[in-house]
């Protein structure tokens, strides 16, 4: 193993082991030393790769969010037809939420905590906000939907993930399945409104 | 003065002083003896009133969650058509939010901070789901509203007022204006996929 490759390696347990602390007792009741002393390793080598708890929370979040970007837009590659790539985006989305437990409840929790967290849900929320735009947007061009205001509606598509989420993983209230019918299900009911059904739509691009 | 009036106006006024602090330098920041030292009173006197910080927290949040569900209330009574009520219900809650900016920050901030917290949001979120759910399957009934599953539509409503307020107050990426133009104009777009065009429809019950 090369000296990279143990860094990464070290990098990687810490987090692990912070994710694993933050999920069981909370972000806000983990103290940093509880970190180092699961970690194994000392405080100089916590503090050789992270400056501070916040600082293993953003990564932690920046890796997932990247995940979730990543399903998103490998789906968008692998399907043509507007409308499934309308409903079944989303289903690739909560599928990342529902493998992912623990992130999927640090997600929910952490919104709002510091500016940094603020900063970082930002910037993840303005991608996704940008492929749904940009999907919504190109289907008012071939017609598929019809011409509303874009941005109210990408919104409220991230708003009911977060929300069904929120209602799964911090409430309770819901299961795995029930999230994900929620979400499909309200997707059915805007597609209602949104898909133009007058012949001069081109529903398969390209 | 009686006695009870001037019990209640300490109590006021401990939650007034919290809510400032609280506002200003956030929850978890706010030490309870910066509460207690800002309302002039002794120790003795807020755990009179007040269990802990969070005993605080949770009575402003009940105070605000209860004027929101008044507000649409109160709405429900002086309208009548269900079109309108189904978009304007929606400008009463965001009106709430927009003149209370302390609270609404708070809001956007201390959901999933612990779970006598979450308690506290499950419980009007239940109020605010049965109200969206009456009103739509209502519609449902005197065929206004297409037969849609109700649930997930409602759950959505939730879930894009709460994201626009985290947007406005939180992020800060949207300003008041913005925020009720981006609920007004979902409602719109979901209100084109749910309303029915047929004669069959009774638009003003009763």
């Amino acid at each position: 193993m090369s000296l990279s490759e143990k860094m990464q390696e070290k990098r990687n347990k810490i987090k692990q082991v912070a994710l694993e602390l933050f999920a069981q007792q909370g972000y806000i009741n983990t103290p940093v030393r509880d970190i180092i002393e699961q970690s194994g390793f000392g405080t100089g080598t916590f503090y050789n790769y992270f400056n501070n708890k916040e600082d293993v929370l953003k990564s932690l979040l920046v890796d997932f969010m990247d995940e979730i970007l990543t399903a998103v837009h490998d789906y968008y590659n692998i399907e043509e037809d507007l409308y499934k790539r309308f409903i079944e985006s989303k289903r690739v989305v909560i599928e990342v939420f529902a493998r992912n437990e623990a992130l999927a409840e640090i997600y929910s929790r952490v919104a709002g905590i510091s500016e940094n967290i603020d900063h970082c849900f930002q910037e993840f929320e303005h991608r996704f906000l940008l492929f749904s735009t940009r999907n919504i947007q190109y289907g008012i061009e071939k017609k598929v939907f019809k011409d509303v205001p874009v941005e109210p509606v990408a919104n409220a598509i991230l708003a009911i993930m977060k929300y069904a989420v929120y209602k799964w993983i911090v409430l309770k209230e819901i299961s795995q399945v029930e999230m994900m019918d929620m979400v499909i299900s309200f997707h059915d009911t805007l597609a209602l409104g949104l898909i133009r059904e007058d012949p001069g739509s081109e529903r398969y691009p390209g």
